[in-house]
């Protein structure tokens, strides 16, 4: 968004300044009277210059590359392949004990890079202790605090267990868990069914009322839904967010268009079930209850695609986005498993009633798997109605999408944009073009109470710290 | 649209050319080597002094209105009033002899102005042809035609029974209509099921599949459906109409969201009624099965508003707008009951696999009773995908609406465009403004095979006739 400014004036009404850098200067010319055009602008790789050193060696605009630029630019080719024919089928809804890999009796899954009990947000700790409560492994908030500090408790992020996980992203042995299958790279994804919204314990509530609901998903919803699941032979994930895509969804923070889209793929194969009518009901209408159903299944999509490139040789593209409401960390293709981190930030948006921005948590989850993937906030220019849940103005969600082509390496095929005459969404970020111009990626974002046990309290919108790109980049010239 | 022209050359390349009116001449001078800009304008009323006279008459703009324009602009108003709170509840499906006022056993209705079985064109008479055999009046499509042209078949306007049908229109009194009510003005509108895309009765198509499709709908999926709708209380179209206009749909020629939308609000009922899982399964999979399903929803909701202002004395604004195949026709809410014809026009569009402009009929159907209520061609910013359908770019979307905003005397409150920061639709279409820049409604429309028995061959955009608006505004000025 440029900053607001006075027209400029033309040549005959006096003298103007066009300022360049810090709008404070032309913050204070104006309010002198003078006439001051503020121009967003930064000088490459924020002038720092060891990383404009680096931005030489490894992303040297023109033709005559470098051995190892020509290297970094067929690896990023070979991963907008893999990104672009991922696709993702929905195939099953497990018990996450059963599928999702090194997930034992001890381990609690969560959002966002590694994170202790200690240094945990209080949404992510409530989640944590309720989940801990609906595992029979306490029988009380503080009885679940003493053991989550015990030691007895492993935590590992989502994203080293090939999951993904919505805001708190509590992935625990008992929940199921949907199963995707990319057939064109073979991997799986995993990813929670989603509750609902407001007190809902990837929020951080965790009353009897949220582990109440977490058992009636996996003793009903969630077994009964898997039947119709598999009888359905596998229901194409991929083709419903290309064509929510079409009916305004970026389907990160607006999923209507994609939880419909599923309710019609689905009721079929659950009215061909065993089911009672009664049952196809109850299970039909929480689906339908709740508009952002549809985000636990975009995500573990988005994971798909993401893991695809995890670990590609040269890569400079990033791989994995997410925040444990301390930190946000990424995870660059070319770097494997480390993780590259700043400070989560606090998110600017829409706020509940009797909530304000004095009560929102640091940014939250594994949702930003949607921006790496190519949706999500990249693909804002989809989604205009989204500001009635978000804030802002719907006039500039083209001019979002518009800044993220500039980090991105490529744009989809399959995912694309009505308003821009269907041109694809920005693809790839590419962790030398944020340096380069110092523009990091756009998250839509929901927003929890930054205390354990109320859940959210609004929705907004955000830019990811640039820090982690500069400190990967740095990384990543340093690997030879 | 504006014509495509060459940029307009700077000062330092030599002689330039500005060219108003006809393109023409622009052309020409590019045609020599020349630079001509060609500016589209028009003088006012086409450069008629007896239009122009009128217009001075009864739309004079700036503060010193004339009595009759006075009252005009009173009645324009209270119009406005009338279509913005108009509400739309589906409350009933009934046989259509049990409900729509005057159908009686020997009528058929159809779409647009008045027609005689002689003037119809092949996909109305293919149409009717199909009711009849339908209704058990013919047993073959030659009988049936031998009996419409006896004068034993009464043929009248959906539009003078408060109904409307798509396309042919043709409702016959043993088909089952939904039964659409607006509690804020006490009236009631009818239009038929939608059977599906192609081989159907509203495009002209009458064999055996079509006649045994009609006949299920009659005797199954609309007595199940009615129950459901019941049942139900009544389904808000309106709602769902304003919803659907946030995720693409323009609700004439794309209603894939609307269509989901209203799945999602009749499965309850449907899955609470005594209809059994595989009963459910047929209703709902037909539904599902067919993205226009919701047409026949949206065009009485727009019925239901527009007939709020027939009649209404001094009122400028057109209160219907349906084509026969032949001609289009409009009415003025002030002047009643009369029709103002114009041709028909042949839509630009894309057509199905191996059909083409040659077989398209003339335009056809009452569905322009969408665009006449504020939606359909008027709220094509909302959907710029529908271009996959009808053809054209997608970046052209906007400037469709922002055109139809010059012709409108309003904006709807309920009816908003997110990529206009939810400005209203153009509400409306004041015959003032029409004749005045020479400018007239866009419309979104299905393409039918012009002969008889073959059904739908694509879909696309056109504009109606401007002549029917001049002489609807002449007729206008004579009233007193």
């Amino acid at each position: 968004m440029t900053t607001p400014h006075r027209p400029f004036p033309g040549p005959s009404t006096g003298l103007a300044t066009i300022n360049l850098g810090l709008p404070g200067f032309a913050e204070a010319v104006n309010a002198q009277g003078g006439n001051a055009l503020h121009v967003q602008w930064r000088p490459p790789a924020s002038g720092d210059p060891q990383l404009q050193e680096i931005l030489d060696r490894l992303h040297r605009p023109g033709p005559d590359l470098g051995e190892r630029q020509r290297r970094i630019e067929a690896a990023n080719r070979e991963a907008i392949q893999r990104l672009v024919n991922a696709q993702a089928v929905l195939v099953d809804i497990r018990p996450a004990r059963e599928v999702v890999p090194g997930l034992d009796e001890e381990t609690i899954l969560h959002a966002g890079p590694p994170v202790s009990w200690e240094r945990m947000c209080g949404p992510m700790q409530g989640a944590v202790a309720g989940a801990l409560v609906y595992e029979g492994r306490a029988s009380s908030f503080d009885e679940a605090c003493a053991l989550a500090a015990s030691g007895k408790v492993r935590f590992a992020p989502c994203h080293h267990h090939r999951s993904v996980g919505p805001m708190a992203g509590v992935i625990s042995p008992l929940m199921w868990v949907f199963v995707l299958h990319n057939p064109a790279h073979g991997n799986r994804a995993f990813c929670t069914l989603n509750e609902g919204l407001g007190k809902v314990l990837r929020f951080g509530a965790y009353d009897a009322e949220v582990i109440e609901r977490l058992r009636w998903m996996e003793r009903f919803l969630a077994p009964e839904l898997a039947k119709a699941v598999r009888a359905s032979g596998g229901i194409n994930i991929k083709a419903i967010i290309a064509q929510a895509l079409q009916m305004g969804d970026e389907l990160h923070n607006r999923n209507v268009a994609g939880t419909s889209l599923f309710i019609r793929a689905i009721f079929p194969h659950l009215l061909a079930s065993d089911l009672t009518k009664e049952g196809v009901h109850q299970v039909l209408a929480f689906i339908s209850g709740n508009n952002h159903f549809f985000l636990n299944l975009s995500m573990p999509a988005g994971k798909l695609a993401a893991d695809t490139i995890f670990g590609l040789k040269d890569c400079t593209l990033m791989c994995a986005m997410a925040r444990n409401g301390v930190e946000l960390g990424i995870r660059v293709a070319g770097l494997g498993p480390r993780w590259f981190t700043g400070p989560a930030g606090l998110p600017q948006g829409l706020y509940f009633g009797g909530y304000g921005a004095a009560d929102a948590n640091r940014d939250l989850g594994d949702s930003t798997i949607c921006e790496t993937a190519g949706f999500g906030g990249f693909a804002m220019a989809c989604a205009p109605a989204i500001v009635q849940f978000t804030g802002g103005s719907a006039s500039q969600a083209p001019q979002v999408t518009r800044e993220m082509y500039e980090i991105a390496y490529a744009r989809h095929r399959d995912y694309q944009i009505p308003a821009f005459d269907f041109a694809g969404t920005p693809l790839g970020v590419d962790i030398r073009k944020v340096v380069e111009r110092g523009s990091t990626p756009y998250i839509n974002t929901g927003i929890a109470h930054r205390q354990p046990g109320i859940g959210q309290v609004g929705a907004g919108i955000l830019r990811a710290p640039l820090s982690c790109f500069e400190e990967a980049l740095r990384a990543f010239d340093e690997l030879e």
